[in-house]
């Protein structure tokens, strides 16, 4: 197996991962600040199929319409001559002092005017540069203290900013989906729709739901010590998984973004084998970062890894649906012996009595062992690769 | 002030509550069984108004129809002669072995079948007992290896559970309303659906999702080391919020259940302001438990400490309301100088068009501070009673 | 490779492992009780070199001397028929109600004197089956709430049990060592002395100290999220690492108690690693359990695959140390260019001045890349068996 | 009651903390960079003694000997001026480029020289402003991936570091003794000897063991979910608790060194209780800073909400005390009938032989209720300020 990366993985970085110069509240940055262009470099020679941006990545907060005119040209021409594409776009709602108390959600209006204006701005350049896909982080959307905001004004403020946004996007007659990313906390000490789950539900509320979704990510998940793949497949079933954000991260800690898959393979296998299992054809996007013991020699093999490690993954996963013992025991683990439909089906007063009449013996179906240690270790030796 | 509980505040315990006897993972019952009947005097003697029940904490797993009609009359009995209500009732799907792989997402569907058709009879117990408001806490509705089960056919099959049970309480013209309660993991190592957010989006999924609403827990959500108050709010802002259970959670350990307040007094205290600023009318129901080193009468000190405490937080929720310090303060933070709306309205081009013309100064917007310090320290020395 | 487990592996289990019917915090066993025979034999089956316990696994609380001469007789027949060992032995100071607030902490002097002689009795009975190794796990020392007892009372009074029970050992001319085990919640709120850097100190406290060691538990550190194999190295580095408990753990949660590398193989690689690597020639104690969902097949299933684990990730510890594409990354990592003594030696003035006078470019030495990335992606690669 | 702070409080800050200007890992400064001596004035205002420093917090890293003269000469004026004094001092180990990898146990020896070398001369600093505490806090002494660095080296390193330090002040005939400070995590994946268990341990292998002691920090242990009130006390049992950290921290998240108190007061509370109960002397030494929305008037009411917060809890200590419920419970509790000795003193075969003959009713001994419930209310109640 070559592990070699291909356009049809769809693998994605943002400009902020393999750019990102090490800086953290403990030390400023360690390695040299590198331009889009040659990010976009980089990212064509470890083989990646797309790049992600804020728009601040791109075009300083503070540029004149000419200098935009005159980076994003020059992004073009690198998209260009490497044939990356950008299927994801963002704002970056979070670096500047005026996002200090939130964007869509801070206290003061001027502030959530500012927001969004400066959204609308960086749709129209994501959609420029072919983003199909338009994520929200809200980071500092949250508080240090419930003293500080009232948590029902701030989801009313939060939802006027999605449907004035979606509006906007269906006036202009692009074509864009937005992905929603939760978060449970950092950098602020509790940030608002603290999980995939709530901001599945928050999407339910918005005017222009259809065009919701969301972008789980590792990292945010496991800092909340959840399962990710359960919010990924809750996210499926509702068909709203619009993108994926991989990274990795130990829970209860601070947000590592580590390599996929180098904090717990195991985790990783299993996401990565409902993501196959299903068919997500959506972009898998790293939202890493290297270690900051790292040059960008060290970068690259970063870089290289995400992808390597996830297509080791996804052999596996395939492995373990075609391994007979394995199969053999799933088989047996979900075996029907007829008793019951297999789905109970809708309601009726009908099968409610049959249901109710039903023979069912409680001890014998407690005493049937389920072989889930053994279905695990067999897991764990193919993943390990000694089966 | 008094701090005396009285009907109006709607305090229920769970017969589970009071009457814990103290086993956990290393130890036996350190407490006599009491009988339903002497812990609903228990409950009056310490002023409770509603007394809430899984099927078997009354009526045994193998109990005859005749029994049961028995130990009903007898709880009956002591209702009418104490006062209390039963505004509440819920299903035992966790302790019986047979639960052992879940109850409405087993993989085993015998298993399923029995899951449902328990929770039919122990919705009709709780209906005969007056219960308008029905809880499922699906304990045991998780996975140890994400190899023993396919999360999306999980999902399924609890929403087909879910939309019988729906139909059934239409079907027997019940008028009862679902609360679903969300745990991140413990007895399971994952549980499905794992936040309120999950619960919350999982509902609108649901056919009758109009009947179907949330039972946050204090403890679930801080096992996850979540803001409870958020979640509560975004239940309340989506009419969901249709039970609540108090108690309180260090994050990231085991269940722990303690007595309202008891962990972090500040944490409730943000709570506690929100439900009575909002009105919330439900019961406030306490999932704890005594300390295992308590005898019964400091299960009672326990369990009036939960109300207590609650009647404090409430009061101090009013003065916070009511200072003129801290209120100068909210008012100065959301001060709005009227040069943009307040809300920014519903979408028209002509209002992106005067968003995009507005003036806006970043730096001097980001210059203004805000002082959450200070309100902040006044609401611990509110708390603390020295203001 | 045939990963099959061999004596000089010295894998040991407690009969409380494979013994545990399934018991939880939500629900009553699911697991036949086995005699302490036919644990061993089933230990035996699985290719198990020791088996540990409780004095109260093997002996109930309320055995008539008789009763425990009978009990104790036949174990040893059966440990005679199997060729199994007893290495190490410990004392049930948890499960009986008359420990609700602790053993060696208790408030009541009474009990804390019971503690101390149940401790002599047990270690009799362990010392009487060959014991060598005796563990202390003071699973109830501690408190919910710190009102309740003196944490400096509490550390003297555990002190002193120590001490006393040290000078029992050697007055009666036990060849024993003591390993203490920490834990930091649960089935308390705190435990006392809760990581094992609190055990080390504690243990240079005692008068006997030299007698003292750890027995640090993987499940114990991750739950408060700690780096295991730091833990065990610096017990190592203290001459204190007398036994060890081998299990997985998700950290943030409750006590899970997993088999062995089934929740993190990366890390449980780097443990096995360093184990192999320094010599440790102690016990490798499973102190794990299967899954509730499992009958004795599987349980089976659970204890072969502990050992098999650790068996394939300590031959990939052998493959990463000749592995010379790592070997050579690991070289480059710790160069030393002789500008400066590898080790800085004792001081001396005349040191403290030529280390003054050292050139030392921060500059160059900041812009030196570590190539760590690339070193664990080679890790991992090697991990999942690819190369 | 006032609430002033005074000198005899001994409340110190850090230059870093109140001049702490906003950054995080998701934004930078949002407050105007503030001199030292503006420090020290600011300090002053709100009524602090004492002010601590990194070498860097004062001294640039690349500033010449002239510019360190004058920057110190300035300090000096200024601490003359106000009459604050610098207890403590300690340097900056993590922040500059060259440290990424570690600085006592950095991989490179040219690194682990220059750190060495950096201490000395911020230790020789320190002690002309007057310190006679030096902290240690590791920040990068640690790893993000096991692969990277062996862990018994590391600690090797770190000894040797700390004995040739030891040694250093000895041999200036300095009078100044060392604190460390652990922390589990951020911003290194695990830094190592993570908890203040650890250092305690730690410390006992050092030379001059005698001189070094601890400086727990509230957040880095709450980080780890650990009660830290449970730290202070082994530390204070050993002679070790040379410094305190106060701050406050939710469990399981990044570092967020929130306004003391401000997080949970009821931990802060029992912590303050511990401290005045045992006559603690040394600096209290607020290790925090304001959120990111403050100004520096919101700063100064941080600084000063950090000091009225302990006398608050100060004063509610001394009412716990002197409590005649609280403290009637509190005899109950260790009451001890006379049965046994308080304390068992030390063995001896008689008292071995004494204590096995003990009667001792377990059944009885586990009826007795300890009514820790009904203590923790009258606690809460207290700490509410409704008794």
């Amino acid at each position: 197996m070559s592990y070699e990366s291909r356009s049809e993985h769809r693998f994605s970085f943002g400009l902020w991962t393999v750019g990102n110069v090490g800086r953290d509240p403990f030390g400023g940055p360690v390695r040299e600040t590198l331009s889009p262009v040659q990010l976009v470099e980089l990212l064509e020679e470890v083989g990646a199929w797309g790049v992600n941006l804020h728009d601040n990545d791109l075009v300083p907060i503070d540029a004149t319409a000419h200098e935009q005119d005159q980076i994003v040209g020059d992004l073009k021409k690198a998209l260009d001559a490497t044939g990356l594409v950008v299927p994801m776009a963002t704002t970056n709602l979070f670096s500047d002092p005026v996002f200090r108390d939130g964007a869509f959600t801070a206290n003061d209006p001027r502030v959530r005017a500012f927001a969004i204006r400066k959204t609308m701005r960086a749709i129209d350049l994501g959609v420029e540069l072919g983003a199909t896909t338009y994520v929200f982080w809200g980071g500092r959307e949250g508080v240090e203290t419930d003293s500080s905001k009232d948590p029902l004004r701030a989801l009313g403020w939060y939802t006027e900013a999605l449907n004035f946004l979606c509006a906007y996007v269906k006036d202009q007659g692009y074509d864009l989906r937005f992905a929603l990313e939760s978060k449970p906390n950092e950098p602020r000490a509790d940030i608002y729709l603290s999980t995939t789950g709530a901001m599945l539900a928050f999407i339910e509320t918005l005017e222009h739901s259809e065009m919701v979704g969301v972008n789980p990510e590792v990292a945010h998940e496991h800092m909340a010590g959840l399962n990710f793949t359960h919010q990924v497949a809750q996210a499926w079933s509702m068909r709203k998984l619009f993108h994926i954000d991989l990274n990795d991260q130990i829970p209860g800690r601070y947000d590592q973004d580590l390599r996929f898959g180098s904090a717990n393979p195991k985790a990783a296998f299993f996401l990565v084998k409902f993501l196959e299992d299903v068919g997500y054809e959506g972009s898998r996007h790293f939202d890493a970062h290297a270690y900051r013991t790292s040059d960008y020699e060290d970068v690259k093999a970063f870089a290289r890894g995400c992808m390597r490690t996830y297509l080791i993954l996804a052999e596996k996963a395939a492995r373990w649906n075609a391994d007979p013992e394995i199969q053999a025991l799933v088989a047996d683990i979900t075996a029907d012996d007829g008793s019951v439909p297999a789905t109970l089906g809708p309601y009726s007063p009908e099968l409610a009595t049959r249901l109710g009449d039903l023979e069912i013996d409680r001890r014998a179906l407690a005493a049937r062992g389920q072989p889930y240690e053994r279905l695990d270790q067999l897991t764990v030796e193919l993943l390990l690769g000694v089966r």
